[in-house]
């Protein structure tokens, strides 16, 4: 047909793009049997000659409408209006089904459910392109090495073809688990390949450390404050979370001792380095007493390294698995807080036989991890741009962390006291006095374009209202030094306003 | 320092590769103290002139030697002798800890540890290359488009960069959402992506599925036979497994009304097209009446849909989901049985407060999908690669299925019956005997150099030991017929000797 034939309306000055302006138009002409079935659309050329757009937004556009199901689809000419029935026409459904799901859900799913929420959402960075959000503990993903990536990816594709499509071993890629079982030893951790397990980023680890070693009701350990998005799957396995302070630098181990001489829980767990939320470091004597305490009580001790290789000042500590002579350690891994999350690759080193035991609650939960992410991780570390990619992070996060603890020194109200790290990204910032509900921190915030994560996400129990995590991942030396200057105003005011009793 | 200074003897009749054999020799050498830490290895190209090898041959030793900590690490240069603690002298280590990881583990995942130990390895392809292995569900990876995935890959990387990279929705990626959305109205189910979440393959969603819906104790209702490795999943949740035989291609509706007025399951399971393991596709009537009970009991349906897209032959139902006025349904569907399982993507389908507790569920088990894989898929999808993709699988598999189903005929002992699948990949086999134990029947087919997969896996209960299925997946036309010949005569012998009681 000639192209005069398809009447589409451009509107330049429209927000809408181009391509899905074509879409529009054409997508209304076969609903509207304007285009009967069997149709030619004119080639790609033609059409953009005749609307005076440029060819690559007509072929945008019929891929668009391809994929839509309005056209045939032959890889390069989407041409031919489709015979199909008219799907595009659903059959009106009632909202409401036959099913109760908040009926048919177990109990633990509905607390990990509600969890979920009342999780008022992330800052949304594009409705509000002026707040320096201090809050994700997500790296600067202009950081990312997106082209040394896409060339390993290319390697990985044409040396190991269809390999890396296929399913791969349960435990994970074996050179992957070669190169991380050496990678370790750069920090004096011992383990073979046998002794390491790939999981889809850490948090499937700690699942899988849930899945085999809970009971409902048994006892977990952990610090207090604690990684977040932990404690609502321990809420999922049904456990009793029993928080321990962190008292110099780590968590208090008189009280630990007395928590493990009432009752053996089912494991400790730690996050020595950078810990997440307070970005507090354990002293060596302090993981070597809790290790002993650990091997006294025959209890596994979950140690979390998530942030292991961004030491980037100080003298930081062995982790506790180098010391772990028992195995009594299971220590979890990941690349996600340095390099690229989106590939979802951490790992769990621990004795061969508990690696069977996660491998084989593995394989019955998603059968294995990804083989393409994994190959192309491997061959990124292998080429050597992971330790270069890692040295200019040091060389960054360094200053970065620098100019944070500068501007909390030269904005932060007296009343605020902070940590200050020798590594990873976040501070942890605590009131005098606290503050009435995370909506009005929040609001209070955003009104100085400036956003933290509020305490409460990092505690089990109900507590003061008093704390925050400020990240530095994720900003530039600019933006962190404007942040804080903006997050001391907005603590000014707080103070002021919300004084409730601490 | 000189190349010659470097004494790497290297053996070209050896089966080791000569990279290996150089880092091997290197190794030594740092390790015997005779390469001191900080000295210069000779470039690439003087190593190889003097070795006489290709200089990529050294690269690749260069690396390896860097990648085991020997080397300096700095991309393009892995010359100098790294100074660090000698990491390959490990400490040697107890064999057995302190812990006993049988007593911790819990008694569901003991259970799950031990179906892992007790499955016989499979068929290492590798020791024996000249057996015709009929028994893995995986799709011939000879016909993966591995070109075709590299090069969308390439244009993601290229057009999202750093955006491909990072933590994506908990969900799944939007795009793909919407991708699958519209692709499932070409099968006449209708939903948004709202209703849609991305999971780590098919099995994934089972777990989530049943990690929402089950309780210790709950039923399950489930085809007798089954996709087996759902059985132990089944077994992890600690539920009461009701197996219904199949009649006439779908679960017997009679026993499963029984079934139902006796006690309400926490959900019903079904695989209606080619189903695993037999192949059989249910009557567009069986679903209805399938659908009908379930909605009358208010009991969520869960149908796998995991090879909706292999219907090459006959007419083939829509799928149940498509029928779903009252939101009874949970749909699931996957690329692995069809594309590349080692990129781990399925998906659920199902009305949004179902898909939205399922995604609390993801979002606190493994916080979300890799981004990277799924936007590899969107845009191998949207550039109409899938469709050409399938359109090829179908025409070579309608093919493979008619070879497989007349050499069934020619070569099968008349004490053999089979079904006739209309699509996907497997056949199932019946003995008029039963066959004394798995490893008889193993070993007797190896001897043919012919393998399947013995029925067990399929059944929960024990069951006489006589069926088997044959899986088409991997093999060529050529492969397929010698394979199905080879079995043939491996049955003969097995009906010879094992005449156990059926």
């Amino acid at each position: 047909m000639a192209p005069e034939m398809i009447l589409v309306k451009l509107d330049h000055r429209s927000p809408e793009p181009v391509y899905a302006q074509i879409v529009q138009g054409i997508r209304r002409m076969v609903e509207s049997d304007l285009l009967a079935v069997g149709t030619k659309l004119p080639a790609t050329r033609e059409m953009a000659a005749h609307l005076g757009v440029n060819r690559s937004t007509v072929f945008r556009a019929y891929q668009e409408l391809f994929a839509l199901g309005y056209l045939e689809s032959r890889p390069g000419s989407y041409t031919t209006v489709r015979d199909k029935p008219k799907t595009t026409v659903c059959e009106p459904r009632r909202e409401r089904g036959l099913l109760s799901w908040e009926q048919l859900s177990n109990p633990q799913s509905r607390t990990v459910i509600d969890i979920f929420r009342r999780h008022l959402p992330e800052l949304d960075t594009e409705k509000h392109p002026d707040v320096l959000n201090l809050s994700p503990l997500e790296v600067d993903p202009r950081l990312f090495p997106v082209e040394e990536v896409r060339r390993c990816m290319n390697r990985v594709l044409v040396d190991e073809g269809s390999k890396a499509l296929e399913y791969g071993e349960h435990a994970g890629y074996r050179p992957l688990r070669d190169y991380l079982a050496h990678r370790m030893q750069i920090h004096g951790i011992s383990v073979s390949a046998d002794e390491v397990l790939i999981t889809n980023g850490s948090h499937q680890g700690l699942d899988l450390i849930l899945r085999l070693l809970t009971r409902p009701g048994s006892k977990v350990v952990v610090e207090s404050p604690t990684y977040g998005n932990f404690l609502p799957l321990l809420k999922y396995f049904q456990v009793e979370i029993v928080e321990i302070p962190l008292r110099d630098g780590g968590m208090d181990l008189k009280q630990l001792g007395k928590v493990l001489q009432k009752g053996k829980p089912a494991l400790v767990y730690t996050i020595p380095n950078f810990q997440n939320p307070t970005g507090l470091t354990s002293p060596q004597a302090h993981r070597e007493m809790l290790l002993r305490l650990c091997e006294k009580h025959r209890v596994p001790l979950v140690e979390d390294g998530f942030e292991e290789e961004m030491k980037y000042c100080g003298n930081v500590a062995l982790p506790i698995k180098s010391m772990d002579k028992h195995n009594v350690v299971i220590y979890i891994g990941t690349f996600s807080k340095v390099l690229f999350p989106g590939m979802r690759i951490g790992w769990i080193a621990a004795q061969k036989e508990c690696i069977e035991r996660l491998t084989a609650l593995k394989r019955f939960s998603d059968l294995s991890s990804s083989v393409l992410t994994q190959a192309v991780a491997n061959t990124f570390c292998r080429d050597g741009h992971y330790d270069r990619h890692l040295r200019r992070m040091h060389r960054l996060y360094r200053k970065r962390m620098r100019v944070a603890l500068s501007a909390m020194k030269q904005h932060m109200p007296d009343s605020i006291a902070w940590t200050k790290p020798e590594g990873g990204y976040t501070i942890w910032g605590s009131l005098e006095k606290s503050y009435i509900n995370e909506r009005e921190f929040k609001e209070t915030l955003l009104k100085h374009r400036v956003m933290v994560a509020p305490g409460h996400y990092f505690f089990s129990q109900t507590h003061p209202r008093r704390h925050f995590r400020l990240s530095i991942a994720t900003l530039n030396e600019e933006e962190i030094r404007e942040g804080i200057k903006r997050l001391g105003k907005a603590l000014r005011e707080l103070e002021r306003t919300g004084e409730a009793p601490a």
